[in-house]
Order: C-alpha cells, then structure tokens, then sequence
C-alpha cells in the first residue's frame, strides 16, 4: 500500500507538535480538533488542512492521540475510518480498549494500532518521541515511514493492547520512583542533610532514575511545580497500570501502594497539579518542605 | 598539613582497586586486611606496604573499606590513629556510628570523615567512585588530593553522619527502584507482552532508572544473577535507612515496604545471593520467570 | 404472595444444612446439587426433595449458596425461574452480578435478591447465620419467613449488590485482622515473649478481634489448620472488595496490601489449605513458627 | 513479705481510679501525682494519703502509671525505692527500659515488673483491667493482691519488657483494627451501602473486632471522637512495636504501613485529637464521610 493522505486527531499538548512533522513527509495531512479553531490555526502555521471527522477517516493512516480511551472509541464511531487504512492511536489508553477496537476496526477492514508515546512536549517538538506498538507488526511496518516523522525509536512489544500495557507501566514505575525518591529526600532533610549536595551523589549512583535526574531539582527543590503533565492523568495511567494487574492477578505490592498514593493525592491536591506536585502531600505528612538551599 | 603517609584497611572488592590508586600520588601506601595474605598480596602487585594495624594507623590518612560499621569501631580501637591523622571511612555505615566515632575521635586529635562510595567494583577499578562525605569540610579539603586518586565526584553532604545517610538513602532507592520495575515487569509477562522490547521502551522514557539500564536485563532477563553486591548487604543498607526515619519519625510507606521486602528475601535466598536475585521472590509469588525471549 | 414452595440449590458444606431448616416451615422443599447423590441423600435425612433444576425453577422461592457468582449465572439460566417467584442467592458473589442478575431477572417477572450469609458451618447447623440482604426491601419481607428459617439475624443493607459488598468488606477485614494478628504475634515470639498468655491478653483488651477470639488459638497455635474455610475463597473475596474498590476509585491502602499478600499465599500453598493457613507465608519470612507453649 | 504500704504514682484519667481500689486492702496507701493538688484531692476523696516521692519510694509496693518510659525513669531516680520494694510500672513503656530498669533496680535489691493495663477508664473506674506483667512469676505472686484491686485478669507474659511488649502489639493491632474497617466502610460508603446496617452485619461476622463493636458506631458514625485516648499516644504505642520489630528484624508489612498512617495522621491532627480522629484522614483521601444515616 502507497500512503497518500495521513490525518491527525488531537491537537493538544503532544498532537500539535506530532502533527506538523507529519508534512516532511506527506502533502496530504489533514488534521481535526474538538476546538476547530485550533486545527485551523495548525492548518495556518504547518501548512495541514483543517478537515472534518468525516475527511480525515478517509486518510490512509489516522493517528490519534486524545485524553483516554474513552474519547478515541467515539471519534472513531464518528469517523468511519475508511476499508484498508490503518488507525495509530497514540493515546496513554487502556490495553482493554484497544483488543476491543482492534477486533471491531478488522472487521471493517481497518487496522487497529495501539501506539502510545513517551519523551514529554520537548520530544514531541524535536520529532524524538518513543512509540511503543501493540498490534499487527505487518501493518506496523507499513505505518513506520509516517510514524518515522515524529519518533526517535518505534518499537513493537506485542498483541494489540500491549503499546497501552508498555505505556501504563512505564508511567506507573515513573511515579513510583519519583515518590521513593520524595521519600528518601524526606529523610536526608530530617537529618539535616544538605538535599542538593545529595541528589547530585544519587544521580551518579545506582539509585539514579529519569525523575532523579530530569524531574526533582528542577521541578521540587526549585518549589516550580511547572504544570506539563497533569497529576489526575498520571494518577489515571497508574490506575490503568493496577487494574490490567487486576485481569492476571498479579501480585505487586509496592505498585499498588503507588497508584493508591497518587490517587489519593490527586483527590486532595488543585486539579491542575503538576504530577510532580504529588510530593506536596508527603512532605504535609511530615511536615517539611524540599527545597534547594 | 601536608599528607606523607596514607594508610588503606580493607582490601575487599571495592577497597583492593581503591588502594592501589593511592600510588598514584604517594609513596608510603600501607595497606591491612584481616587476612593477611590478601595484604601482601597487594604489596606484590601494586608496591604498597602490607603493614600492622598500629602502623597503618600512624599514616597522615586512613581510610577504612569494611563491611559494616560495628568492624570500623573495633579497627580504630586497635589502630589507635595518631593525633592530627584523618580517618575516612568508606565503608557503608551507620550515621549514628559516624557521629559516635567523630565525637570520640576528636577527643585524641583525629578528624572522622564518613565518606562512602558508590560505583561498583567497575567505578573502584577506574578510579571514578562517587564519594559522599559527612564531617568537617576543611579537612575533608586536606583530604581530597589522596580520595581524588579513586574518585570521580567528591561531594561534601553535610555534617557527620550525612555521607553515611545519602549511601543508605541511594541504597534503599536502588532497591525500591529496582523492586518496582520487578513488579510491573511481572504485569507485562502477565499480559503476554515481550520483556526485552518493553525494556527497551522504558529505558528510553520516563520510568527509567539505573536499575533498568544497567541491572535488569544484564542479570534478571539473563537469568544470571552475578553475585557483585550480596543481598544481605543491600537489605543492610536499607534498614540503616528505615532506621535512620525512625530516628526522626519520617513518614516513609514504600520505602519501608521495600526494606520489609528486601529483609524478608533475604532471609530466604541462599546467603550468597546477588541483590538482583530479589526478584526471584516476586515471580515465586506470581508463579512466573522473567526471561528474555 | 403465599409462599408454598421452595428449593435450595447447592448443598455444600453452608447449604447442606441451610436447605435442611426450611422444612421446619414448609412442605415442599426442593433441593438440587450437581452431584445428585447429594440431593438424594438431603431428601432422604430431610424429607426434602430431590428435584430437576427445571422443577426447583418452579418454586415460589429459590435459594442458591454456590461457590461463585459464574455458577450462580450458569445455574438461574438453567432453571429458568418462574414469573412472580423470589430467587434468593446467598453464594458470596459478586456486587456487579447481582446488580446485572436483578435488572434481567426483573425483566421476567422474578425478584432476585442478593443474600450471602456468614457463621460458619456451625452456624448453618444452628440456624443462627447473619443474613446481609441487597435489593428490594419489600420482596425481602415477603421471603423472610424462609430465610428466618437458618438466621439469626436479617439485615437489609441496601440496594441490589449490597448485601454482597458487605459480605465482601467483612471478609477482607477478617483476612486483615487475623495477619496484622500473626504480624504481631511474630513480633512477640521474636522477643521471647510466651504466646497463649499473649493472646489471652489482647483477648480481654482492644486488641480483640473474631480472629484472635475464634480462630489464632484454635488454629493457629494448636498448628491444625483445619480446612473449614479454603484460603483461595479467602483470597477471592478480598479481590471481589479490592475490585469493588476499583469502581470508585476509593483509597484502601492497608486492605489493598492484605489482599496482594492473601493472593500470593493462596499462589504458593497447598491448594486445600484452610484460610488460616496464610500465616505460614509470613512465618517463612520470619524464620519462625507460632506455636503454643 | 507482708505488704503494708503501698504507693501509687500518677493520678492520670486511669491512675486516678487505680489508686483509689488500694484502700479496699490496704489502710496504708500513698499517692504522688507532678501536680501536687490532684493527690491532695485524692487523698481527700479516697482517704490516701498524698506525700513526697521519697515517702512514696519507702511503700513496700509502688506503683506507676506515666506517660511514656522517659518520665518513669526520672521518677525513679528521684524516687529511689527502698531496698526489697517492689515495682509495678504500669506505663505503657519500652521494653528496652523495663529491661533497663529492672537490672539497674536488681543491683539495689529492689524488683521491677512492667505491667501495663488496657481497659480504658470504664475498666479503672469497675476494677477490671486487664494486667500483663513481664518480670520474676515470684515477686509478681506477691504484687497479686495490690493488683488484684483494679484487675480482671492478672497474666504473666514472659520475662523483663514482654509487659510492654504485649501492651504495644495489643493497641498497634487495635489501630490497625480500626483503620481496616475504616477503609472498608469508605469502600462500602462509595457504593451506596448503608453503614449502620452494615456494621451490625460485620459485628455479628467473622471481621468483628473490638474496634466495629465498641468503637466505631460510637464514636465514628456518630461525629463525635470524644477524646478518652489521645492519637498521638497511640501513634507512640503503634511506634514502640515497629520498633521493637526492628530489634529482631521481625518483618509485619501491615503493621509497619499502620504505624506510617498514624504517624502521619498524628502529625496532622489537632493535638489533642482521639485516635479514633485518624479515620478523618482516610476521609479526606477519600473526599467522602463515614456518618450514620
């Protein structure tokens, strides 16, 4: 199949960025947001066409890439993506959805894609974005060149659903190592330890992790809490983390303590929270603030 | 003060490398081990001086590589550092202990720095261990030439005891790091997803951690489980850390779940276990083997 | 609605007994059990009657105690209840069956009701079970003359699936209970501390609990285990709780880890085990075993 | 040894009533409290008689009921007890101080029994605590008859500090008790479940404990945490057994996480707070309340 006409559903944070790589390749990309003024301005900067959802389910490739699972199984209802073109969903969803949609689009002649993606806003403007692939890899080489544009590594994991599994997972041990580290930063403060000295020790030691490293002193210690990446949407991808645990039974402890932390945080803290935020609610517990000296 | 003499007791697999960097600089190296052979044998080889302990501790520095704080308090007893000498103490100790041994030793006119490293035995060989020091900073200054010989970042973290707490802190990090990721790669096995191309997805995202890129596929998804760190060792450090909350009554739920958990395994695993075998706890209680394809 | 006829379905260890009280108020009893030497059996002791699964439909009212809420489904499609007849289920289910099963059943003129029923075998054999009821009060009142045939006491406690939401909660508090029971005994032992004396204390004290009452001494320290209660029906209730839990989004931390560790030890002991039985696990972790004197 | 005079040290909320059951034996009965008026007064009420530590320290039995460990071991020294007395501690203290105290009492002839009591001031007020006594069986033959005035069960638990021991697992285990159910509730509360009725279900099942059956309605449904045991004290209590747990490197994942939410809870609170107060923490998590209909 020669791939002629992509569409992108979802201008948000990450779509707006991962729409506009799509035209190095493409000349046909037609995009569509909830807000249309925002797909017409995208339209007006990158040179895509604002199309309706009608138009872009008549694309060869549709990605996707909306708030949760939830919203993509509408759209798709009201799409109709057309026999033989190829749905991307590039949503943090729910491996449950996505079996459901793989097994409903293939009888319409259309392949379902479950294509989650990590590397935050800055990954998705440099085009370095990691997608993780649930689903047909046949198919999955026939969407690289358009998922390409955007990535810095596409990676198939499994069956349909197992990109969402990937992602959740990946996602829940992100906010079980950042609380950990709150944890142990707690600590050291108690002690009188000097917290900057003592991140940059972990950070060249084995207890080093992504939040360590990019996270914790610029986002804590600087008290910036910079609203990138919600906390209800962190707390809903450890909760998808625990209930996929829930179909197989599978014991895992200090995960669970994880989502039920988080959760918990996310009832009690402002909507809008940075994810970062959540280490507000240990440091109440005990008392204390983190913060650079 | 100039540094004339330098001492090194403890040649076990990190202190052996350590020592022999000390050349580099001085010519009165002295070297001890409880068993002595292992000191002659590093006079052999890198041209030090296999010592008695009265001796070693008649060096300008002494630095001490042992297994646990209680073998530093009997060393120095009979050691009997002269006045004006520092001791830096590189083993994985005690905070208490540290202030203890400051105290004490400032009686006799000796400096008592907790300085403990992390790195590995790969980081000891090369000369590139982080060092994390607790005590008097200008003396830890008088002692940097002779730690620079093995070091690659020297850190002073705070007072006495503090480069014992950061050691602790990282320790039970790495622990719960590596703990979670166990858990959520049993959820994926569970899902039918494939570990190594998950793996790879996480180290390329935000759940990474230096547990999944330099333990879990090298020791867990390989089956290997290279005794380098014994696991007794790791739960140690990890009770120094719950131990060292409960001075201050830190609220800490995971980590003290991590420590329960790392203390039950090892009270279960063979006694020369590497850490990374903790893992094999957790797929005896979900009835699964996380292994590469 | 005169009730004239009923019909018990299941005769397990609960029902067996259960079915054998209604013939205190009625005549015609019928009774149904997969193995139907069992039924056959019951009509003989009890004068009850073995009947088809159709003939047990045709009752005014029906009762089920099965082991699960899938039998309960498969079972009530097979028998095929009558317009106007009342089908009382005491099996310990599912909340989100019998909200399922009373909105189809209504469909056919037929009131389901979900009733699970604690006190143990003894209390079957007594009469003197607490019956926990969800649904429609009204249809309640009509049916329990029947059910007041084997309770001691009859509480309605709320809409359809209640009755099985308590059932559930109860159980995960009795598996929480008697853990945190072992935990502290493991505790106690460590320190030398005698057992029976200990347990009589915390007996008369706040500590109290139905499981240090009834079950620590008996089954416990004694070390018979006595199978009256399979630790996988344990394990299954807390998950029905966690689950439950799960649609709400509610925070239950404590009971979350009671389920993981009542899951993880039905995993690895002998699958006749009695619940008590769970206290092996933590006895393995500890190296130790909690017996009497 | 005949007992003539007995003393009594500490007319706290259970110390009060305590002494007050001495004259029933005794006609030489001596109180002490830190604010002097209150023993005047009870001395007054109860015909004892209020005296100086010293004359308190030559009774041939003494008793004390303080708040923590710490301050009996300052009484003691200004006490200084007379040689062949004997020392009823019913603090509920350390063990590490009751092994402490009774060794250092030994070397001045005097005995030391820890000997703590549960029963609330209901049970000081009727004379039927419950007493469990760690210490020589021989001397606490002879204490019987002065302790047998305010108790209903008299229970030797083992040697020096098992008292303690026993005291805090008894009320680590009626927190953990207590916030089980609570989160039960908050479980059945989300699905519309009807409170009161279900904890009549609960209290007459296998999950009833001290805590559903004379806490929870009183004091929890019905909004009024009337403050009989301070939540700070019984977050010391919940700490003195983790403690303990680490002495032995006993593992209790539950009770450990129990301690974390009282801790936690305690640091939150209003000071002067009932321990039943700590479901109000779990409410708020929840973003729900756990009142009677």
């Amino acid at each position: 199949m020669t791939i002629k006409s992509v569409a992108f559903i979802g201008l948000g944070a990450m779509g707006w960025h991962m729409a506009s790589h799509l035209t190095k390749v493409y000349t046909d990309v037609r995009v569509w947001n909830r807000t249309a003024s925002k797909a017409k301005e995208h339209a007006r900067v990158f040179a895509t066409q604002a199309t309706s959802l009608k138009e872009a389910g008549q694309a060869d490739i549709i990605f996707s890439c909306l708030p949760t699972s939830k919203q993509v199984e509408e759209i798709i209802q009201e799409a109709q993506p057309k026999t033989g073109s190829i749905w991307v969903d590039c949503t943090s969803g729910e491996p449950q959805s996505a079996q459901r949609l793989q097994q409903q689009l293939k009888e319409q002649g259309v392949t379902y894609l479950d294509a989650p993606v990590s590397g935050q806003t800055i990954g998705a403007e440099k085009g370095t974005l990691t997608v993780m692939v649930g689903g047909d890899p046949n198919m999955l080489e026939q969407a690289n060149p358009a998922i390409q544009t955007f990535a810095g590594l596409i990676q198939h994991v499994g069956e349909s659903g197992s990109g969402f599994a990937v992602k959740a997972v990946n996602n829940i041990l992100m906010a079980a190592n950042l609380w950990a580290l709150a944890e142990g930063m707690c600590n050291l403060k108690s002690q009188g330890v000097e917290l900057d000295a003592a991140l940059k020790c972990i950070n060249a030691s084995s207890g080093q992790s992504n939040m360590s490293h990019h996270i914790f002193a610029q986002r804590v210690l600087s008290r910036e809490f910079p609203l990138t990446f919600a906390l209800n949407l962190l707390a809903k991808d450890a909760t998808i983390a625990t209930q996929l645990a829930g179909t197989t039974q599978t014991i895992m402890p200090v995960l669970q303590l994880t989502q039920q932390l988080y959760r918990s945080a996310s009832n009690n803290l402002p909507s809008e929270s940075d994810f970062s935020s959540v280490v507000q609610q240990l440091e109440q517990w005990n008392n204390l603030t983190l913060q650079s000296a």
